[in-house]
């Protein structure tokens, strides 16, 4: 740390739902040149900001001299926005979901092959129900996207001896994926696989990247997963897909609007499971791991980790 | 194979629920002189019976000249009857089944730390419910025997980021372990841990190990499963723990007497789910590998793999 200037402070701002949490994490780590600002003031003169993007994005246009903004989210689409400003290092939070989203999807997997909910329902009957369930064992899972969270999907998929395929625009980084599509091999990419996954950041490319045609090459057992971003879905089209049994079901995190509207069909869709963007609880302890470390960097004036570039959006 | 007398022939008896799922992989892997013989007939002099324990034990005593007795299951309780014939060869099924218990016990645990259920009700009133889950990472397990499963277990808790405990008479194999306990040690491997699970072979010196006394070493937030065998547990403690909120739940797989009694008082016990037994299903290709393999030695005159000791019960 020998070469932080001693007498330049830098101002933060937390805007988040856990910024009590943030603030006993980030005074505990004792950071060198750290003032860490009340949120009631929202001073015009903070330099970094760090919080969830949803918080930040209405009080950006009072901050003209913020250089830094620390995302809590991988997912930072309120402050990609054209009209807002881009003059400051956007990162977001990368390597701290991966494990969490496996979790989720492992989850939800286990609970539709190990008919968990079908079992419960029984021993509300007193009913011993000992009928043969599934297994991930030689299952196919085809992952939407194989960023840092998909690969870490990837190698969990593979520890359960599941078959891989994973749809990218070039990248085939994972070792853990078997199969690797891009392009215009959408389609073979999805044919047959009995777990779909998307984990797409929210991109103009992908949007709608779940249309009919795509759920028409999934198995009828097919389950789909989306941790990605609901712009990545055509809505009607996967409501159709649920009510004619075309595909198995569905568990949806992540949503066009979000909380979804009360009224949305999604709530009550065959066999859709809603799981309100819960996928990758965000854990101060480690979220507030991540800042310390991109703030070390910060202070010293090195570049900074997960960098967002507000073109590509990711 | 060609130490194989072709004039020899052995006769086989499939004494199992699923015994034309195993006939048919049986006659497809043709194997050099086995017959097969009807169920219906169960002619006195067959020399291998293939099934499940509790189906073999009542025609046992009409089978003078079996000479060796493959079970489908791992655990072989009801042939161990002191009053029954011990004069063949007895093996039971391994290696099919670390992994589906795996799969089991990670299903249950993400059901509870990822608030499944929670979810589940919430989304029948259309609720958005985000409330922060838990995770896997970092929590403690405790099994109770590490042998083939209890190490598959490990493995799969230790890449899920947990810190694994394990009980054992005096085996440290597995090396997925953190720490090892064994004799007196007992309660010192139970304390504090976030999940106990039981994993032993029904044996004289377990039964009814999971006691008030050890219950009591669990924190209040603790899950206790059981794929053992159910005469590991003192159910009064049990229910009693339960009741009080001593322990956060259990699941339970396994029971004394099964199917588990309408009756029973575990059906309806405060945060307990009763699974049937159905926590490693055996699925009729991978169960029939093993017994081609253990023939293709048999028949070569050579030892089998996975001989039970009658003595120790496993």
């Amino acid at each position: 740390m020998s070469n932080i200037n001693p007498h330049t402070t830098y101002k933060l701002l937390i805007a988040s739902k856990y910024a009590d949490d943030y603030r006993t994490l980030l005074e505990a780590a004792e950071l060198p040149g750290l003032e860490i600002v009340e949120r009631d003031e929202i001073p015009a003169n903070c330099d970094i900001v760090f919080g969830e993007p949803s918080l930040i994005k209405p009080i950006l246009p009072g901050l003209p001299t913020v250089n830094w903004i620390q995302s809590t989210f991988a997912g930072v689409d309120p402050l990609l926005d054209p009209t807002l400003r881009r003059d400051y290092m956007l990162t977001n939070m990368r390597g701290v979901f991966g494990g969490l989203m496996s979790e989720f999807i492992i989850g939800y997997l286990l609970l539709h092959e190990r008919k968990i909910l079908q079992r419960l329902e029984a021993q509300k009957k007193r009913q011993w129900d000992a009928t043969l369930t599934g297994t991930l064992r030689e299952k196919t899972i085809g992952l939407l996207s194989v960023g840092s969270i998909g690969a870490e999907v990837a190698r969990t998929a593979k520890f359960f001896g599941m078959t891989v395929r994973g749809y990218t625009r070039e990248s085939e980084a994972s070792q853990d994926v078997d199969q690797y599509f891009h392009g215009e091999e959408l389609f073979a990419f999805a044919q047959g696989v009995d777990y779909l996954v998307n984990i797409l950041p929210n991109t103009s490319a992908t949007r709608q990247i779940v249309d009919a045609e795509l759920l028409a090459c999934l198995p009828a057992h097919a389950l789909f997963i989306n941790v990605g971003r609901g712009s990545a879905v055509d809505q009607s089209a996967l409501i159709q897909a649920l009510e004619t049994g075309a595909i198995a079901g569905a568990v949806l995190d992540v949503f066009d609007v979000e909380p979804l509207p009360s009224e949305h069909p999604f709530w009550s869709a065959p066999n859709t499971i809603i799981t309100s963007h819960s996928s990758a609880p965000s854990f101060p302890k480690e979220i507030a791991r991540v800042f310390i470390e991109n703030y070390r960097l910060y202070a010293e004036g090195q570049p900074l980790n997960y960098r967002v570039d507000f073109e590509k959006g990711y």
